[in-house]
């Protein structure tokens, strides 16, 4: 091992998307491999808007494998990150790195610890799969570190050990999470669909619900489903096969209609079975129906979906629009029924790619509140407003997936191996 | 017909109850004879605190048939009256009264109109089966007025043309609604379980929650299930036929457990095939959601179900407990996290039978304010209270089915043949 002893430090620093499903994954085969009842498929999301930034380092000076998150050190003992560790270790391989002088032997891997960093760039706490992204970002960074030659299926394998629906943001644009057959889980990968330019007209609104409810994991959720739904079983092997045939046929034509459809039935359809669960999971909350019924209203006037909207184990609502026209008619409708509270700026309140809402007209809270009521609202003189019920808004884009960054992006000091 | 000309009017009054079901009825597979696609059970209410009252008079003087409902005249055009009111005059037979001089033959019924008043002694926006008890009380008391000899499951399935769930309503107690097997309708009767008497500790809570939604009305909720849902068939031929043999025994049994579970269950399920519609349908609000997360808390803690909880089409919790001991823990919880708002007495709040609180030594909205927070609660100096989520509580218990009132008690002048 040429140039330890004196304590070298080397990094890798990548960035990850985060993903939602359109086909929901929801109960376990398998608890310790993160086997799914069911294939699922999902959408990349834009990691300029939503994604984890993670560095690896390694050090002869470690002493021990140690872990930040979004600057606070967290317990690496978990299961899911000692399996996600082992398997890329596993694969590591011979590392040279001439300008430092640094020659790391696949068997020194066994010995040698890592610190890592991750960092997201949205709010942990809002239920916007952060877990997905860190998962994927921690084994594509460690992989790129280790020089692990596997691509990215076997990587999806890995990063699904340690949140399943991390296998997904291996990959950009639309991705398939296969529930495999094989016991020991190597055939339950994530495969691309198609990339992230392929349905390039698609906007993505995320509404970020305010909630003082305390959400059950999904983790638990999904085990007590699996356990006590007398739906879920049903949904798993007669209703989502045919369904994920359809939504497949759906991107692969861009027919937004039966997107739309299949995907809005389909996040209903999970909670539904989360209902189902004894005792009852209860994601969606008052504000996420109204935006669902705002939603269905607009789709019923028009007489064909507008827009599409799909909720995960919380209650913000992501919203999918099949081009900028009809996101800055559904922007329009957001800010009239849940306008920001009294008060508050527009920034802030409407962050990420804010270009259409200068499209659709509105530049300040001001503009926001001279908004008419959209033409399907029955009462128009009376209508019903939310304002304070959503946290913010996240306009956004299907995006790309893991990159390696450059070493000036990384979240870890190169002579410390301390985070920045 | 001795005793026309001049203007006889003859009434008949009478009194029924109304009902929530415990394995719930959603969908039919006829629409216009109103058949299920499953069996369902239902606890009767007592009418002394929900029920529907309704008087028939018949008259040569009046010109058409008539209703009205809470003293506003309705339109009897509809199907489902006119549905019941045929099926009725079919099977009427000779009525006399030598006392009034009257003697109606057979024949003479399909020449002579009624007049019809029905009151509810509870809210009938409130959502709580006013329809069950309207329809079952109109048929009841047509039958009695023109002497027919049918008997309750003759009647049942006659009331079940006017509103699915009025033919559980026919008797008192436990009652299933066997879904039949005939096209006709022939064999969708009402039977009774068991009468009021034979578990007859229970004790029945409902909180009426306040909500601003307009609700889908169940008629097309329903139609719209059968239609999109693909879990209610899987429901209805699967799940519901264990489920319905299972509370029977439960019933049979007097077992509150198995009750519980499967009342709740039932509950939820039909929550989650509502929620599996297109567009989906929410009954629940987030203050059913957190009605349930107390019981469910509560029996957690306790490591048995302490009450069953079920609602309806809306948001209005039935909660059910096994004894008047257990009902005043349940009051002592409902009223802890759901008080009445600022400067509201408690009467008016809790009506029906409020002996339970006086036993839960609750007498006034300063005893609400100092209840402890339960000891299942979590953080116990910070639990979040709701008031004003609810609008107020009614106590009752199972009840008996429809029965006669005498003459003094008609809702229409015999003189004038107008209500009163």
């Amino acid at each position: 091992m040429a140039g330890a002893q004196g304590g070298w430090v080397l990094t890798a620093t990548a960035r990850s998307p985060t993903n939602i499903a359109v086909i929901k994954y929801w109960g376990k085969r398998d608890e310790t491999l993160i086997l799914p009842v069911n294939d699922s498929i999902s959408v990349t999301l834009d990691p300029d808007h939503l994604s984890a930034t993670t560095t690896v380092a390694v050090s002869p000076s470690f002493d021990r494998d140690r872990m930040w998150l979004n600057g606070t050190e967290i317990s690496l003992s978990g299961g899911r990150f000692q399996n996600c560790l082992r398997e890329i270790r596993q694969r590591a391989r011979d590392v040279e790195n001439k300008e430092k002088g640094i020659h790391i032997r696949k068997e020194d891997w066994e010995k040698l610890h890592v610190h890592i960093a991750s960092y997201n760039n949205f709010p942990t706490a809002a239920g916007l799969a952060s877990s997905a992204a860190g998962f994927a970002c921690l084994v594509f960074t460690l992989a790129k570190l280790m020089n692990v030659s596997e691509d990215g299926a076997a990587l999806s394998s890995i990063a699904r050990q340690g949140s399943g629906s991390a296998c997904r943001s291996l990959y950009g644009g639309f991705v398939k999470w296969v529930k495999g057959e094989a016991a020991n889980g190597s055939d339950s990968i994530a495969v691309q669909l198609v990339d992230e330019s392929y349905w390039n007209d698609l906007v993505v609104i995320i509404a970020v619900v305010s909630s003082r409810q305390k959400e059950t994991s999904s983790t638990s959720g999904m085990r007590d489903s699996v356990v006590t739904s007398t739906l879920l079983q049903h949904r798993a092997e007669v209703i989502v096969p045919s369904r994920i045939l359809q939504m497949e046929e759906a991107i692969k034509n861009r027919n937004f209609g039966s997107f739309a459809r299949l995907t809005c039935a389909d996040s209903n359809q999970f909670h539904a079975v989360c209902l189902d669960t004894t005792p009852p999971i209860f994601y969606m909350n008052d504000t996420s129906h109204r935006v669902i019924n705002t939603v269905e209203r607009w789709s019923q006037f028009e007489g064909a979906p507008q827009v599409a909207y799909t909720f995960d184990a919380g209650p913000n609502a992501v919203l999918i629009a099949p081009s900028r026209e009809v996101a800055s008619l559904l922007l329009q409708r957001l800010l009239f029924f849940f306008p920001p509270p009294p008060d508050t700026k527009l920034e802030g309140y409407m962050v990420g790619d804010t270009s259409i809402l200068q499209e659709a007209g509105v530049h300040s809270a001001e503009d926001v509140a001279s908004l008419p009521p959209p033409p399907e609202t029955k009462d128009k003189n009376n209508a019903q407003k939310y304002p304070g019920s959503i946290s913010y808004f996240i306009c956004t884009r299907p995006g790309k997936g893991p990159i390696l960054l450059s070493e000036d992006q990384s979240l870890i000091h190169p002579v410390t191996g301390m985070p920045k």
